[in-house]
């Protein structure tokens, strides 16, 4: 189930930006749709955010704020305020995979360059970070955080040497960083009076572009510019499908959106978008290469069901991020889909003692069992991941206590089995259940009747089924459209790393 | 939909109570379970929370702590440490109805008298406190809050006259109150070391008892007074089953549980347990008068689809508490259940300005659209109630927009017509959508293709087909033991109160 | 030295009010005044504030806002902003001498009664207390704090039996009360557009009112009401010498103000204004019985210095409250005046840890040595009084390390020596200095080369030296307005009560 | 008088170091000893605090704390208990003087490089800041921030290039940095296992060595290394008097100081320790050049005396800062020395309106007019200085309204007419009264009966008169060793700087 704290794995970020079109300054309250773009992307990070709004002007003026916590939590009123004279601005929510959360590694970071400020924004993990920190401080200059977002700030100003131009080319420092390391990054580059929206050549990290709409034109057919209001990028999509492409580096002005340059990846290989942005954390109503997260969630539940068939009697979820798997699974095995447990949403962390009786008692009160639904009966729980297995335990326990008479777990994932170094945070090798001795009786060791995963197969055949290969990939040559140029990244589950990783 | 933000609507509080069982000082972290009992009764108040502990000591020592906000940001792990020492204790969690929500009208309020200190948490609204109040004052005392609670406290200190005696005779005082006032109040009133559980004759306010036993024992079924850590009670039921009744006076202490009175109602009075906390407050695992809340929302699912059934080709909900409502209606009709909407847990009140162009915007953040699930489709929406009617309208603008081709409403509640002077908070009656000239043509109001409400009878029936009647009144005559003394409050619905008002 | 953190001595409070004089709605920020007045009394408590103001209309609009800490701190911006509507207000700083330093316990209390509300504040302590709660509680009331500002209260609605009359006869109830407890209080009591002021029979706590002039008028001579814009009534005079007398109850209203009663003292008994007032508590700048207390400390130092002359090339103070003392001490023994040590303003509580080095070194960086002025001289330094002994041994090591050849310590005023029951914190009699055995060798003990106290008489003689005995005591017949009617509290120094203790 | 937020006046810093002697892991409370330092320097600077303590290990473990505003606000015990391993560590408060007063712009600043991580603390400010930033930037590097100590940590990583030795020449890297900017700067720079405390040659801001010495040891005479505790560095002296000189570069290791070079000033420069360090910012106690500050105020005093003689009956002293130099006032003129105002050490800016009328209240609370003892007496006012001239002038009203028959103010310092560009924060030329018209007739301005300035030579020669200047300046040749190389930068008040400026 979709709760970072517990399971142990999570996003590194979310980014997002937006740019006012038409006549500056703007009357559309871009620092608002900022915070509002930010909120939709909690769910990637919760540990601090961060806002630069810019008002465009030549010189221009850059307004920064950065919190600790959520959005709701770390930008107060006055902040908001204090923002609100930008006319184009980037923001990003950040997880923290490392313990170090202060508030001087929050992103976006801004930095004053021969050529003026700019301000970058990075969701993602560079595979070769280590030797690029070392390759800039061999050049002379001190690195003030364990960021990879201010190690991407100072390659852009780095190299090709700076010169006292009117017009420095970005667009050649952008590409020339992404030379130097192939994945994986979404970035938001903003300079002045325009934003790059940049996705690594692998696509790893997924990037979209929509337009902003007044109101009043939501149901006009019409694609005019003139209804145009402003342009947003973000992590993912809510209600606008504009893929930025693996390699893709997109200009946003005021004047509109414009595609600078595509970086292609070395012969042969395919892209590599990270399959768990599907099993796990994007909203299910994003979209991602053309099909809805919430459909190929469905998809997985129904594999599970052929994969992994149960003889029991009702299908239920682990809420709320299995509900479409659950669903998926009822249809396709034709058993009744239930509601067993119901979930307290003010549960936090905060009360949680390190003391097996309260913790158990807080698990208790985490989810209440909803008796009268399944008491006497065989249950099939569908759970979207079991990371660590230390939660999915106490729940079957509240199931059994509670009169099912079995209950049986579907896991609508593979298990993880290898660390991620692009940018999921995912516990130890030692502390995954796949990797541990109890693996092999899983069953018995969380108390479930049976316990089945969907296969990698599987799982890789229910995403790649309704992928819009077109918008996966723009650089194919003529001969081989037809071919399907699809490719995703399951390295954490088969220990496949899309590049060659350099230490 | 339950955002009591947004219709308006509010249960006033929850009160818990615990009491260690066996030798003190007890192991037992009462502290903690008082926190995780107000935790579980968040949804019934997140305005302030505040706690009570004792040691029940001879003179017993009284530690207090109250908050603004939620349990989490009002305790922090300091004020639990404080707390910790107590073998007893009641807590509180408000939903203030009044606008006046500052930290002195947090309750428990704590008194000292001739006889040492007692501690009051409240849950209802004296329906003559008015005339109470007066009656008071008239007596010579100053009221220092606009609480009912404080004024219950002062009227258990006031009458009878106040002797030195070695052992006040609390119970006669609960019974003066009780003669005073008839309804509504659930009442937990903690003296040195005994809890007194307390509802009043018409029952209108929940309450419940249970049993904590260890863990290790939760599988026998023993029920021996030797496994029995503690006592809790609480507004709703969780795990356990025990109805404190109506009228009831029971004691709670570290021997056990032991009924002291009941008072009776008025001859031919019938109870007046409050249908809304079936319809809209209770936690769905809640249990009440023999039966689960989530059963008889599913009931009103299932009335619903044989009052106002539907062309269309799916059932839906508005996430998360009119699910069950839908799955009812679902299984009733034959149409195929699907999730049409997501909902971001991290949107809160915080960036919503007062401005139409953002709001619209925040609601279509709140919610996103799962376009394939229903695109093409006629949608039957089922929502648990609609008071003001001004979230359901974005909802149906924004499944319109993603592609439903018809959206009907049906509510699985009768509109709230009337205010309830007995605890709960509902909008001015000018406020409510079915007093408005729109609701003689709601639909169109809001935007939908058809809107029908479950009726009063309906309602009833589906709440009192499975009510355990004996569970609802113990005070019934061997002759009429067959006789269902059945009844519900319905005022806000029909206007018919349980008792008459004096003003 | 008047560091009440670390001698552990405190005076209760101060109470501070304010009426707008003229047509209401007024301009004058009363919200304002209030906050000036509180910070002008900062040095009597810093553990809470509170204010109540009110509007003065019928019914009356009651604003309260109570924070913890120093003014600046509990009193943001927008509690101003909320206060800002009245007319008329009362506040309260706090010095807890309990412990029991919760929000609750802060004053102004206000309570509704049948006539509507009233606010108390309060400075002093009632010497029957406890015998005046029995009382209370025995007619019925809980109360709900264990301050006596709420029992004044209680006690105000309680006797004569309250009655619904149009103008309740609230000074025939302060009268009863200032019956009931003969000392320690100084009172304000506001109600609806009036606040009373009370001074207690024997004028233990100070108490003094002013008259608000435009800046414009500050040069006139006139006295005209005209240019009153408005009335303050304060625990200290700062600019204004109107002082309210013992046993008086003044009330002040926008018309002005008006002597309603004056409650005599028993026959033969003298005033008794706490003496510490004088030595310890009150501003340099403030004026009692007609003089400033500067005077009164620099009379205090040079009858130490006739009492008590030294041998010696230089006379130094601790600063900054015994800087007057040390300048009489100088003028009398012709000694000259220099400093010895410089204050850091900075240093707090936070960072003294229980840690005898580092206790050590905090004391070293809270006074640094002026090593220049005194190294290889003899000095005299001057304290205002030495209570546990525990601050001027650092001191005085410090000025011997840096140079000085003796260290004479002269205090200007006698030991402390008996409790306090009349509104001071003083230390329990085991840890005043005066009741251990060091204070045998109280030279040894702190390191000095010799240690002399001001004499009892030789205070009292300071003192009285300028009182004007007509402002000390309204009440005399014309028979002996001759004779002084002079009296003042010395329990602490002498263990003589102005009143018999009943317990 | 010293109130840096009237006057507009301030210094921009303190830096404060420590290295534990002996072996590590020490038992000295390191991260004690720096809040203590902190503190100590707190009138250095109260709008941010910052630490950095190392363990000093291979490869070292660095932690960092910043917060805003007073040292006991920004450092909760919890950030002390973070800190607590380092063996050693540097800290540092800051005075903001842009206005960006940002918790990013807060020292230290710490930057990873080739060689591992380094600490920088500054005090002072760069006269060629400008062409340095645009000099780094050129290089490739982007800033981010505005702060000069950003700035200097990047250009020690620059140049000479980096190598990957296993010894980085971080000495030669200080030279280079102290060849491309003369002044203003004291420098802390921590490397894993010491401290380089760095001085300008222009030696314009101080720097002081001491050695911590266990307490019981502080008689002992034994300069013995076996007593020493710790190093501490500091910009003021408190206890200890080594200074360190300008241009010397100091490294504090475990095992000792040691100077491991002196970096000269261009032939015929003398050095320009800032004059203002005597007039207004250091703490009296603090010692330089050998010579006491205390000590040169009151000789300003006395300087004052002669040059401008007052026909008067008193003198006085706005407290506290003008205390020394009021003393030396009337020691030189005979006339008495009295207090005339009593200081209300809580009044700070929070309550201060923007309102005439408040604000003349507001200045009334700071300072009690002492009343008693000026009334009817004419009055020589002296002050360390007016910069702006608002403050100066309702304290002249508060005099004349309580009784003063004159008031004269002399100043201890000359007027202020010129911008600093050596980290001191001055007014805009514009603000300072000194070139403001109504100078002409200031004491008209001012309200009082005469003004008159202590002139820039009397002030030279009051500080040179004590001035040690063999501790001045070590780079003499034996053969001008007898000649005074003394020099003082007097810049702002007569527009002649130690360097030339290039813009």
């Amino acid at each position: 189930m979709m709760e970072f704290e517990e399971s142990g794995i999570g996003e590194e970020c979310g980014v997002f930006g937006c740019v006012a079109a038409g006549e500056w300054p703007t009357q559309l309250e871009v620092a608002q749709i900022l915070s509002l773009g930010l909120v939709a992307l909690q769910h990637r990070g919760q540990e601090s955010a961060g806002f630069v709004t810019c008002n465009g002007a030549s010189p221009p003026t850059y307004t920064t704020h950065k919190g600790m916590g959520l959005v709701s939590t770390a930008f107060p009123p006055e902040a908001l305020q204090k923002l609100r004279y930008g006319n184009l601005g980037i923001c990003h929510t950040r997880y923290s995979t490392t313990g170090i959360s202060e508030l001087q590694n929050c992103q976006p970071f801004v930095v004053d360059t021969l050529h003026g400020k700019i301000a970058v924004a990075h969701n993602g993990e560079l595979v070769n970070a280590h030797a690029l920190r070392k390759k800039v401080m061999r050049h002379g200059v001190g690195l003030s955080t364990s960021s990879d977002s201010e190690l991407i700030t100072q390659l852009l100003a780095l190299t090709p040497p700076m010169e006292e131009l009117d017009a420095p080319d970005w667009v050649a420092r952008i590409k020339n960083l992404m030379m130097e390391t192939p994945t994986s990054y979404s970035l938001l580059v903003m300079f002045k009076d325009v934003i790059y929206a940049v996705r690594d050549p692998y696509g790893n990290r997924p990037l979209c572009i929509g337009r902003l709409v007044p109101v009043s034109k939501l149901h006009s057919s019409g694609d005019g510019e003139e209804d145009t209001e402003g342009w947003v990028v973000s992590s993912e999509s809510f209600f606008f499908t504009i893929i930025v492409l693996p390699g893709e580096i997109v200009q946003i002005s005021r004047h509109g959106i414009k595609t600078l340059s595509v970086v292609p990846r070395p012969e042969g290989d395919l892209p590599a978008f990270c399959i768990f942005e599907y099993v796990y954390f994007a909203r299910p109503d994003s979209i991602f290469e053309g099909q809805m997260v919430y459909t190929v969630r469905q998809r997985c539940g129904r594999q599970l069901a052929i994969e992994a068939p149960t003889d029991a009697d009702v299908v239920s979820t682990v809420p709320e991020s299995a509900t479409p798997a659950a669903l998926g699974y009822a249809q396709q095995s034709g058993l009744p889909y239930i509601e067993v447990l119901c979930k307290n949403r003010y549960v936090g962390r905060t009360f949680i003692q390190p003391n097996t009786r309260l913790r158990q008692l807080g698990v208790a009160k985490k989810f209440g069992a909803l008796t009268d639904n399944f008491a006497g009966k065989r249950v099939v729980l569908i759970d979207d991941s079991i990371v660590r297995g230390n939660t999915i335990s106490p729940i079957i326990k509240l199931l059994k206590e509670a009169g099912a008479t079995e209950v049986h777990i579907r896991v609508a994932s593979p298990p993880i089995r290898y660390p991620c170094y692009m940018g999921i945070n995912i516990p130890t090798k030692e502390e995954l259940i796949a990797n541990k001795p109890e693996f092999q009786d899983i069953a018995g060791y969380i108390g479930a009747d049976s316990v089945e995963y969907l296969s990698v197969e599987g799982l890789v055949s229910a995403v790649q089924e309704g992928v819009n290969s077109i918008l996966n990939d723009k650089v194919i040559s003529s001969s081989n459209k037809s071919s399907k140029r699809v490719g995703h990244c399951t390295a954490c589950l088969t220990g496949k790393y899309p590049v060659e990783l350099e230490w």
